[in-house]
């Protein structure tokens, strides 16, 4: 089984349990199995449609009830299955979505880690630095790469501590690792978005097969 | 006097108490008399200096002890004449600097409002939105402005909460008015610069002046 979970800016594959990450402007691998996806970007559906026949849009299928106006597939897929929980996908945008009681509560949206370094070079180039991740964020910073990565990682923990509540985080996406660290409470689960979709689709199939054998008996 | 305070984007001036934005593209207005300026940008400043020739730089003259490394000359100048306080300045970028006893402690620096708008509509044109700055932070968001609003504000206001430990906090800048209802203790000063660089000028002048009266008498 091939999953594709298409982003805002890249194709990100499983294939054969291994995970594989596209940007919209590579080339993609030749597949020839069924690829199973979810997609918040018209332009990377496109890409996807260019490339492959043999696809099968999983939107249907996904049952997620929530009263959030524009709520993008892959956080719907992220949120399935908690009862009391924080889920963050940090990826190109960081997305933060509250389960309680089993009932989505809403959520909010940060621009991605990459995306708020870059804002800063737009501004002024003497604001053009990389992140330090080792930034003591009990001090207050003494430089200008401190005074940018404080206020990065402090913008981001700080909203979402407030929020959690001492609920169980949950951190997928290409920058959850660098953000698990600073939460205590935190379980990184790099595959969540693919291991649901396979929730999705193994529920699906049972379902199909229930139905099936009602018909066959 | 003619102030001129050179920010990332524009050069703001004071001419007779009144306050003059020209952002670097556009065409300045005929000035005779002298400019006091600081600077924080090579670009503005060569525009000052291509179209001004009585023009005072008032580097030299601004006394702002700290070991805070690349700190910019309009947050010294901003900070001067604290000596318990959380100043920031919220332009295209919003800087925040922490005065204890009379000591610049450090600082740090988020993208402007505007630059961190934009900073969304660049990672997807589903992101693009409006800021909405009615948006209720006591609640968790159900829709995309309100979930972007939230982000951005909340990331603004809590670590300038958590650090300000009850200190009165100064805050100006073309967005001053905007951030400052969302604090206790929070003085708007949209001319703290200029204020400040008028101070300057005058200790200044009263420096020479007694200069030169020990030297007539």
């Amino acid at each position: 089984m091939i999953l594709c979970d298409i982003g805002n800016s890249s194709l990100h594959f499983l294939i054969d349990g291994k995970e594989y990450k596209y940007f919209f402007e590579d080339l993609l691998p030749k597949i020839n199995e069924t690829i199973y996806y979810i997609s918040v970007s018209d332009e990377g559906l496109n890409k996807l449609k260019m490339s492959y026949s043999n696809i099968i849009d999983l939107e249907p299928f996904i049952i997620f009830s929530t009263t959030y106006k524009g709520m993008g597939l892959d956080r719907k897929v992220a949120s399935i299955g908690f009862d009391n929980a924080v889920i963050i996908d940090a990826g190109s945008a960081i997305t933060v979505d509250i389960i309680e009681d089993n009932l989505h509560k809403g959520g909010f949206i940060y621009p991605g880690l990459k995306a708020s370094l870059h804002s800063y070079n737009l501004i002024s180039s003497k604001l053009k630095q990389d992140l330090n991740l080792k930034v003591n964020l009990d001090t207050i910073p003494l430089n200008t790469q401190d005074a940018i990565s404080y206020a990065i990682l402090k913008s981001v923990i700080l909203p979402i501590k407030e929020i959690s509540n001492n609920k169980r985080i949950i951190i997928t996406g290409g920058d959850a690792k660098v953000l698990a660290s600073f939460f205590e409470n935190c379980e990184y689960r790099p595959k969540l978005i693919f291991d649901n979709m396979k929730g999705i689709i193994s529920a699906n199939n049972s379902f199909t097969k229930r139905k099936n054998s009602k018909r066959d008996s």
